[in-house]
């Protein structure tokens, strides 16, 4: 088992990721963890940190992704970025493929390089939503505008994801929309649940967002635009309630001495908004597995990414989802454009 | 100045709209009240619940909308509805038209029935987000698809709703996207940006939707889709994280003195999430005032509900709007279909 880190990766790159990395690998010792990027600094830090390397190696370039590079950065422009590199590994025989780098130059970085599985129309960022029941919410940004087959295609690969790594039985699925009704939403949702409800995935029907911090379903299918907008709310309504919450307590004396009785359990409830307890968001339709960790990962997260990714790559998911997808892939399994072009 | 009050919408009709009608007449004054809507069902609830209808006006009909009703109801199927009657009146000459009925219903029937404004491309839902900086989010639910110009023109009249009635002297507009970069969102989205910098409104470029609990801006625009998901995950969260610190308050009776001492604090803040305060939620771009209250409203919401129409009425807000969408009519204020017509 061979686990590749983007060393240059997030804001918190390298330190953070080194010192994951180091944690990981003594956690996890039937793996190799790989560090691409800039070998003198991966060193510099190591030794400032004291962080220990002996399990680690380093494959070194000098050339890292900024979060202004372009999209397309790993095929044109960086090629021989700490990015491109680790996507090129997993391509070429590593097992997995973790970055706390750009969402965007990840996303179309892994697509050219792994590469999608055949009839799969779009690769999709799915991330945990870290409610008392977690729902995996796909696509959370990779895709702003999509096709009913996408979506289809998501809530297959969605399922075979909870059913694999959160040991969800038989995942139910849910279309965000706007209503419950079935003819409500937009043209490409009623299509899509038309399609979902005449599949053998455990369909839920249309939810509504009030309903997703309450255990609506186990994935919830929406266009990256939308999915985004939710990840981005769902996270500014905790970091609202936590500042408000705050401010209360530190008020007056009688409220401080309040704050002391409940302070554990603030505790808890805030880690439970802590998505990174679930590592990182899988990009799901590829060949293997790419990991998106959160820009302003810690060592923790770092750790939690890989343990996923290690996971992953062992748990079967990729043939699961390629066996699944067929049933929305144009031609039975072909790669999508080259189906679509017969058309 | 007449308000006129569909009797028969909402979850709580007639009873609590026949009370929030009651105590609008008296704190109103100048103010006549028409209640529509089914007579004796009307002064029976105000006899069971001794409700004074000294100052109110009933005008009669059996037939009301439900929410099974299709969007199209006041003018086809049920035109002798409360609903269409209201508009009627409205339509005919009274100042303004409030309902807690079907919003499908309402929309619809207050664009055919109560008309656009001439060169208004479409009405849209303006809600108030509670937060410490209320934020207008426009549209909420009314249309799920959109064309560039329908953003723009909603961020004209969000701007002078805001002005007019919130007293924000110089309304800040914000575009909801998946990031803050122009070329950011969908195709629909990225020439909104381009329109809205061109124009002479006071536009903060693209709003990611982890600020809008902070303030990011007092009018938010983006389709009737997104915002319908960010109105009911606003919702959501909040409902979310009260029923998680109620549940850590009951834990045990150290948590429960704790509790005695930040009640006060926590109504408060529940209150601070109450869109109601704010009254209905305004169509916008029609030729009246025609107010949505909230389906669950009672009494003290139908009443903020009747002082928003009120001063919405008094306010200059639907001639304003008028000369401003002639910036973005594609005929300088023609009616919008009719223009489009001649291209």
């Amino acid at each position: 088992m061979k686990i590749i880190l983007d060393a240059m990766g997030g804001d918190n790159a390298p330190r953070e990721i080194v010192r994951g990395a180091s944690e990981a690998a003594a956690a996890y010792k039937d793996a190799e963890i790989v560090l691409v990027g800039d070998a003198k600094k991966i060193n510099e830090t190591a030794e400032e940190n004291r962080i220990d390397m002996s399990r680690l190696t380093i494959i070194h370039t000098e050339v890292a992704i900024t979060m202004d590079d372009p999209a397309i950065s790993c095929v044109r422009g960086k090629p021989d970025s700490s990015m491109a590199i680790g996507l090129k590994l997993v391509r070429d025989g590593a097992d997995a493929f973790v970055s706390a780098g750009s969402t965007a130059a990840l996303h179309a970085g892994s697509t050219l390089i792994v590469r999608k599985l055949p009839g799969v129309a779009r690769s999709a960022i799915a991330t945990i939503l870290p409610f008392p029941r977690p729902l995996l919410l796909m696509d959370s940004g990779a895709n702003p505008v999509v096709q009913p087959e996408y979506l289809a295609q998501w809530a297959v690969m969605g399922s075979v994801y909870m059913k694999k790594l959160m040991d969800v039985e038989s995942p139910e699925v849910g279309l965000l929309s706007n209503g419950t009704e079935e003819h409500k939403g937009t043209a490409v949702g009623v299509d899509a649940y038309r399609m979902l409800s005449e599949s053998s995935l455990n369909f839920a029907g249309n939810i509504e967002s009030r309903e997703i911090p309450f255990g609506a379903c186990d994935v919830l299918v929406t266009d990256g635009f939308t999915g985004n907008v939710v990840l981005k709310l769902v996270e500014g309504m905790g970091k609202f309630m936590f500042a408000a919450l705050k401010q209360m307590y530190t008020k007056n004396a009688a409220t401080k001495m309040s704050f002391l009785v409940m302070k554990d359990q603030l505790k808890a409830m805030k880690k439970a908004f802590d998505a990174s307890e679930y590592g990182g968001a899988p990009f799901l339709g590829l060949n293997k597995p790419v990991i998106k960790a959160h820009g302003n990962s810690d060592a923790a997260a770092i750790k939690n990414a890989v343990r996923q990714a290690i996971k992953y790559a062992e748990s079967g998911v990729t043939a699961e989802i390629a066996e699944g997808v067929k049933a929305f892939a144009p031609s039975g399994g072909r790669p999508y454009e080259e189906a679509n072009k017969d058309e």
